[in-house]
């Protein structure tokens, strides 16, 4: 049954996702050496922060700043977020964002409002809209989200049919506009998914596109991140959003404390891929200095478990 | 492959494994109030404290007021952990202690010796002498536990050949005892099992003792506890230990701050179980009650993810 791939791309948000969440901005140059570490880790793509409104997201405002003053890593791609074409505009002309264009798709019509002062269906056209841009500027779709697709705080279960819905709705479109099949990433939002929904909603979307890369990006609010990655793991999937020290969260996932969980951890999710035998290319003591930093810039522990306790290698030598 | 159970019983140790690892020893009016807020979550089995040295162990010195303080709801049963022979005689007499009786093999000879001041094969013959005084005193062993299963700090990697050897020695006892196999408990004390190589352990194990009731003892060090559970599950086993909001570890796991994990979290266990449909007989939001107290206590944020998002249930009713 198991089919765990050789090699997992792990691709790190915790820059944008951790600290676009916090009530405070954080300084700059800490930002800037935290993503330097992560940098020297392995990892090979890391979204540096995000063009979205400074009015709502005041923390992410100097994300075009925060480009400039990284250094960069032969390799790495440096990339941002954004939610629409004049947040796009921007990455274009920020200095040098690697720009992997994505489309997001929004099954949970109360959260595409309150994301989006969108619904659903309106975001989803938009996403047409933009495939259309992308392409005017010469970039082609990288990956799809279909977001909250376990479960909505605000509209409480994603039927998986709903989700497909969206995925269709992307292989039709990309039919038409003859662009490939982008990465078809499940979203699990707000924290809702376990091991077994997990497996199921995999299994679901390769039937509905075989050939199609699937990819996950995980939130760990209620515990379940690590093996919900197991679950898609043994299902073949091998790309994972994931954030240094476990940093970030939706900030609708209902949890209002900033130490309640985010994303799934990402030196404790490439503890586990190298655990099972799966590469990753990234190395965990680096990892582990970069969580360590995140910590020392929040000022409070955070949820990564493997930056406490470390490690097996040292302990296999000594042993 | 997957073979879950119908019910998993869930015994919880947060009030002995958390408290013996916190550098202070917290009043025991909160611990009894966090107790008998776990008896009321339909947990059918709390350990209370330990019965061992105060000199070294100061945290529980007080346990023989502890039962005598707490509020008894019928059908639960209240333990504690002893380490030998004196400790089960203090156990006997102190008020109203339910006795469960154990078995604890050592197969790290470093962690025994730092554990027990006496090497492995020492404490192994101390487990017979433990059956047969529990016998005298009309007491069958209730569980058996192999610690540091996958690994330890001390000595690193331990062959899978060794732990069974630990419990092959079990069954020739209780055949020698005329007794029956008590649950065979692979305790994961560091932190080092994922979720493969406990599937390969439960697999062992079951071939070694097919009729045996297979249990795990689940650290949470690596941040594996919760996928390693899953995995488990998928195997069959139907018995955990965990500590509410994650509280506890193995003061020799290698990690000095208080913070850094310890036990499997038992409300996110809990939520685990429910959401893939198997019972526990635990009411959740009763047992985030007890998990928000534990951190209450303690007075800083605590591992537990549940307990700060909350569950699942008043969305889907919203939804």
């Amino acid at each position: 049954m198991s089919d765990f791939p050789k090699f997992v791309e792990i691709r790190e948000e915790g820059p944008r996702e951790g600290f676009q969440i916090e009530p405070k901005v954080y300084p700059i140059e800490e930002r800037v050496e935290l993503i330097n570490l992560l940098s020297d880790s392995g990892l090979k793509r890391i979204q540096v922060g995000s063009f979205v409104s400074p009015k709502y997201v005041p923390q992410m405002a100097d994300t075009g700043t925060l480009f400039e003053k990284i250094k960069r890593v032969p390799g790495v791609e440096y990339t941002a977020l954004w939610l629409n074409d004049k947040g796009f505009r921007k990455a274009l002309t920020a200095h040098k964002v690697d720009i992997d264009p994505r489309l997001l798709f929004y099954p949970s019509n109360t959260f595409s409002l309150k994301n989006n002062n969108a619904p659903s269906m309106e975001m989803r056209e938009k996403q047409r809209a933009l495939v259309k841009m992308y392409k005017e500027e010469g970039h082609v779709v990288d990956s799809v989200y279909v977001m909250t697709a376990f479960g909505c705080n605000f509209e409480g279960n994603i039927p998986q049919s709903r989700v497909l819905e969206d995925f269709q709705f992307v292989l039709d479109l990309c039919k038409d506009e003859n662009i490939p099949v982008p990465i078809l990433t499940i979203a699990d939002t707000m924290g809702w998914g376990n091991p077994e929904a997990v497996k199921r909603m995999i299994g679901a979307v390769r039937d509905l596109a075989p050939e199609a890369r699937v990819g996950m990006h995980i939130h760990d609010t209620r515990g379940m991140g690590i093996a919900n990655m197991y679950a898609a793991l043994s299902m073949g999937v091998d790309m994972f959003e994931s954030s240094i020290a476990g940093l970030g969260g939706c900030p609708f996932a209902g949890h209002g404390a900033s130490r309640a969980a985010g994303n799934v951890c990402t030196e404790d999710a490439v503890f586990m891929c190298h655990e099972l035998g799966i590469e990753t290319g990234i190395d965990l003591n680096k990892l582990i200095k970069a969580a360590v930093k995140a910590e020392e810039i929040i000022g409070e522990p955070l949820m990564g478990r493997v930056m406490h306790s470390g490690g097996l290698d040292k302990y296999r030598k000594a042993g």
